[in-house]
């Protein structure tokens, strides 16, 4: 009996992290867009891996400058940046079949100077991020917007009870706790005629509006709280996904001092956290794989 | 005609990033195991999400102390300490029916006194970190080995050439340049009866031997050439999957300053990098998608 | 000749990196206070080093316990709270004359709900941190107050011409390039009587201000120009010192392409940067060595 | 009466962070030196602050060809580059009458192919970074060696015992605990005749061997054996400063799940964390302090 023979699998290649500023001058109000973004492609690679043979290997830096040039003519939405970069991609090359584009956008307010928003000079605000992936499958676009590093806490109207126990658990439970985490949603919408930075921003309110309405029994409730918030206003988004951190902040014990702590005085620990990951859906509607699927595993 | 419903969608949770230290202190020469653990349940939480009724969620504390308690028995390979793991939290809750447990192991050297190797201190190794996986999806078991940060970097034997060309194409051919990478490796096993420890001190040989051998007329290549280095050698290895950046190191054009710089001369420059990502398995030996899905499609 | 004897020189010792998080719950309306504090000690721990003699260390877990239990009755500002700590310190223990204590401070913002602050539920705020040090020497109290990671950048108004020619020149003048940098910076005030929230947020808008306000012929002129703003405004302020990144956005070519590029697209670089640091003082004040003196020389 | 005039202190300005690969191709065994170099020029710059004035200013981008260029000639050791660049500024600029040069430089092995060394292939060696400054203040040159991020661990021969007690004293006394840091050090040069690559290597040795060596009453007194070590075997060496964390590793109470915990397993915390820094030096030997100080007061 032979071994069977050693095959290449799924595979994608591009540029990552092409940070790309885009002024907009055509006025003294200048504007700004700042964008961290990632070219894919997947296609018909094989001879490049199995026979050295590049025919078929955009290089990446090709598409480095691509994004450059393209960032010519303005970004827009990230969204629909992403998309033209698809399109362009896919329609270019016949072995390009698909891949996956994304991109990080960095927010900058104007700098209030004497009372006025000034023309050109800008300071960056939040430290959350937005995000954007569009991934090309055949004639299929997936459209994912998204947000990282929301850093949200409720100093009451949290708590965690009614778990079960077993011969390792030693946590009390409690109806009144800190409750802090840094929001990561992706959003996949179900329709292509959306206008993204509206939604992002409404979206945005709602994550938050929704983490701080109800009491918490668990992460994982709020979380489902905050993706039905998202899903009731917003049709046009299929589906949600989040992954968050339970960043414990432990009541610390100031008994040996001669004082008592009630919720007052906490460390904030860094590791071990909670870890709470989960989908929000429509009921019926399948989540296509392919809009999320990675390559090597790390994640 | 009414919304669908809003459901609740795949979801997992645990405790993420537990840092274990384990000595072993029988004789007076000790030994260490120093591991980064993240413990993740799957199963039915439902009610935990959509109704505040945390009677299913093994607390994400308890998953800690278990990790703790565990590792008083010793750790063994990190897979071995994972797959108990994951019998003990599936065979203990009956609603958890699978889970994704991870690990990072940290290298430890002896630190060399009078030419002795010392029998209780130690320094840290390398600056890679070796990884494991273990996904449980019912009674399936998949476990995952790999590593990460492993740089390495050649001088020569290696270019880029024979690629298409469109109007935003500058890059230059070339038959020798640097090539750098951090390679980032995670191998599925096809069967149980590894020794886990001597299969990843052969695979990191052979990652390295491969990415030496030959001439690379891409990244591509030469990740197809070390991953068929370990199928071949390693028949329990069911795929490898592969996750690496293309460092640029860029010849400075010291010509301005009269002086000629024959590939002597680098920028190593951060961003942007190429990415190459792909798969090498045997053919037709299916990949068993649950054995890599991630739930929040933040990769 | 013998050698001269091995000696112990300048030393201190502390607990680094306490979080610290202080909810204020008189009244249903929630204050949150998140302080990251560093507490170390000078004075005389001579014997610790030479003889293993612990008797004169107040254990770094004291001097942690000591920060937790000081923020029970409440925070106030950073440099309030440092100055607490310091009299404790070196007036608890006589061979304790001295020492050093540093505090980040992180926004939080309250969440807006139907357009009305929530009581009890923020939102990290900016990405910028706040910082304070204070530095008890003898009997001599120094207060600096500062912030960092405070991101700013115009489109225009800014140059560089007129330097220096070399053999190794090649950068071309400029009258209009984006100027980008973080924002780092230090004030050290010349009197104690200060209410030092006020001060703080006005600093921060007159350094956005002066940034903003005038063409910058450099990053030099305009680091003055904002040292400048905050001296002339601020008798309290005795000096200040900046530590800026000149963040390189480079003009993209885009002529292969066919397409002009009238400072609109720009790459924004990593490494290397440009890195400018300077004091901005007053006349014939002379700067305390002793408030900004490290002890390991890792700056 | 008027307010002093605002005027500008100390300052220096320079390119930071240098990314220069050097390879040395002259037979088919190459050699490769990997630094990352940061320039910063001190001497009259009043002008370019207050008035504009820019022809004093040798372009940061000057300075980071000159490194480029430098590097043509081969590295050697990077106390002896950074010297080079040292004399290089202050003699070609009549106002450069100082300034500080600082590299890092990272480890590169030869990959084991076949059990020889392969002639240009190279992995990544250790986690920690070789680090170097060069301070030159008129004529005076300081030269500081160091490395940092040398992570050692010793799991027992490590106690705290000893200490004074106050009402915030919580810690129990041990006599065994692990002992575990990043040793960061510096150490000064007294004169200018030395093989700093050797030296460099039986520093670090010596280090480790003090490190090793004796049962540490506290991690002061361990820092004060690696310095003694290091003085005592390199008469070359003026000083030695060290900045080291106390890594705490705190045994896990297994007793709740009916388990005893001798000492073996520990949970590794990342903050709080101690904080040890202090010099050793030679008696009557004074430190300059132009060797050591920085500019900001950013330590």
């Amino acid at each position: 009996m032979t071994e069977p023979a050693i095959v290449l699998g799924a595979n994608q290649y591009g540029k990552a992290e092409v940070r790309v500023v885009k002024v907009t001058r055509d006025t003294a109000r200048h504007e700004i867009e700042d964008l961290n973004v990632t070219s894919q492609l997947r296609g018909d690679f094989a001879a490049a891996h199995l026979a050295g043979d590049n025919s078929h290997v955009v290089p990446t830096d090709t598409q480095k400058n691509t994004i450059f040039a393209f960032a010519r003519d303005g970004v827009g939405s990230p969204e629909a940046f992403l998309l033209r970069l698809a399109e362009h991609f896919t329609g270019s090359f016949d072995w390009v079949t698909g891949g996956r584009w994304e991109a990080e956008q960095f927010a900058w307010q104007r700098i209030p100077v004497d009372g006025a928003e000034h023309d050109h000079a800008f300071v960056r605000s939040g430290k959350e991020v937005r995000t954007a992936v569009v991934v090309a499958d055949g004639d299929d676009r997936h459209v994912i917007a998204g947000l990282r590093e929301l850093t949200v806490l409720k100093t009451t109207q949290s708590g965690f009870e009614g778990y079960p126990k077993d011969r390792y658990t030693t946590l009390a439970e409690t109806s009144d706790r800190i409750l802090a985490t840094d929001v990561a949603a992706r959003w996949r919408y179900g329709r292509g005629d959306v206008d993204y930075d509206a939604v992002y921003a409404n979206v945005r309110s709602l994550l938050l509006e929704a983490f701080a309405a109800r009491y918490s029994a668990a992460l994982q409730a709020t979380l489902f709280d905050m993706g039905r918030a998202v899903l009731e206003a917003h049709p046009e988004i299929a589906e949600i996904r989040f992954s968050m951190p339970n960043k414990h902040h432990f009541v610390v014990d100031l008994a040996p001092f001669g004082l008592e702590n009630p919720n007052e005085v906490f460390f904030a620990a860094d590791r071990p956290y909670g870890l709470i990951e989960a989908a929000v859906g429509r009921e019926g509607v399948a989540s296509p794989g392919a809009a999320w699927e990675g390559i090597a595993g790390f994640c």
